[in-house]
């Protein structure tokens, strides 16, 4: 029940333009006030049920019933987790959902990356040029990306002083160390050996998963379940928009989520008034 | 040969997320130290010439040749002026450019708005809810503008609490007041009658006017000179990016311009790891 979903779950920001670094709570908390300020109100309230269709748009509550004539969709994401209790103990302290906005924290540092999509073999190719060594951990030998990522990441796995190494049909069973991430424990799905890594961070990139079940079918949701809208926000149903990592096609950045929250208030003005 | 374009030359900025009130020259410093911090070069020099064709664009300034594989066009625009000296004299002061940044500061004031387009209108009908009084000042009676934003302008002109007031056939000859913006003398083109209105505020919208002529025939534009661009902020130029002010389409906010910046340089890493 406190503001800023994924954003104040994070320990450091200093991809958001203004603020050199800022926590995630606290940069929450500063947007959270200034809106409250100019105007809006807030309900913390489970939604039980709603009726986005018509001209009226209903959430209903135990609070109550909430109605307008628009409404943002700004539901957020989760990013899929490798369901360790040592991950959750070492969230923001060594385990990271996002290469572009943590990567520079591991400068000259130690760090792993898991998974074998295309998200995965960017935040490789990212990392390569921040940290000194980037293991790549992969569950098996091939991957569901694009080939030419695959090749750039192959290609960083050669010669004597190869800034990736590349661990295929792996998975991490344990994180360990003393207060933030120090050592990954590996298991060979094939030949179940054991082996023991030191880093100093691991970036989880397996996918997220943004919460819209219940909008399937009467809201156009991409493969992923992530909201389609065109340019303008707007989804397939009148009055209807969506903003933020909800939303199909989002950079997942703070600064591109609030961007979609001013093109959506500024695109819901002009449909009010043009009706 | 100060950073921040426009933002610079803003006054006090109070829609921006994370900032309750900033100043626009301190809001750019902010972003500007903090982008050097990270590892961001800067040169100041008039661009003498430009290659964006093939793998490597160049920039040709007296200081040197600037060579990259990519590019992003970040031009900005000006807002179409009256062309008045006391106009200059009032920037930032009562005369504003744009109605969704500085309207909220004349919460029950008098204020006036300048040109007969769709944006000029949609800044009558934003600043009928916010301000007491909104003269809307344009030099003909008939608009270039949506007809439904026409008539809901026309219906806030009715009853006798009217909070529009429609001046046909009117140009700005003067802006009047000490230290700011107190008052407009206003022609009627046809009757060459003079009057005088008190007013708080004036919001000129006339138009942008990016500074791109020289791009054209090389890089596609709009009918308006704007950059055009897909929604990964590429032109129909690979490796040539636009973002900001200067792009077709944009909110042209400060937020969504920070947006288009992060968008182009994701999509500017991943041009390059494919390559």
């Amino acid at each position: 029940m406190r503001p800023g979903g994924l954003v104040a779950l994070t320990n450091k920001i200093e991809n958001y333009p203004g603020f050199e670094s800022i926590s995630g709570p606290d940069l929450a908390m500063k947007m959270f006030d200034q809106a409250e300020k100019l105007g809006m109100e807030v309900v913390f309230a489970d939604v039980t049920n709603y009726e986005l269709e018509g001209d009226v748009k209903k959430i209903i509550t135990p609070e109550g019933v909430y109605e307008g004539r628009a409404i943002v969709l700004a539901l957020g994401a989760t990013a899929r987790q490798l369901d360790l209790q040592s991950e959750r103990e070492f969230a923001g302290r060594g385990v990271s959902y996002c290469a572009t906005c943590d990567g520079n924290f591991y400068k000259d540092k130690i760090v792993a990356v898991v998974g074998g999509g295309n998200s995965s073999l960017s935040a490789v190719l990212y990392l390569a040029n921040i940290a000194k060594k980037v293991y790549l951990v992969h569950r098996r030998d091939t991957f569901n990306a694009e080939a030419v990522q695959v090749q750039k990441m192959y290609s960083l796995t050669e010669g004597e002083n190869a800034k990736v190494t590349f661990l295929p049909d792996s998975v991490i069973k344990d994180l360990e160390g003393n207060g933030k991430v120090e050592k990954m424990i590996i298991e060979n799905q094939k030949t179940k050996e054991i082996s023991e890594f030191a880093i100093d961070g691991v970036f989880v990139a397996i996918g997220r998963r943004p919460d819209t079940g219940f909008l399937n079918g009467k809201i156009n949701l991409d493969k992923g379940g992530q909201i389609i809208t065109d340019e303008n926000m707007q989804t397939n149903v009148a009055g209807v928009y969506a903003a933020g990592d909800v939303r199909s096609g989002s950079l997942k950045q703070i600064v591109t989520a609030c961007s979609d929250g001013a093109i959506a208030a500024s695109r819901i003005i002009a449909y009010l008034n043009k009706r």
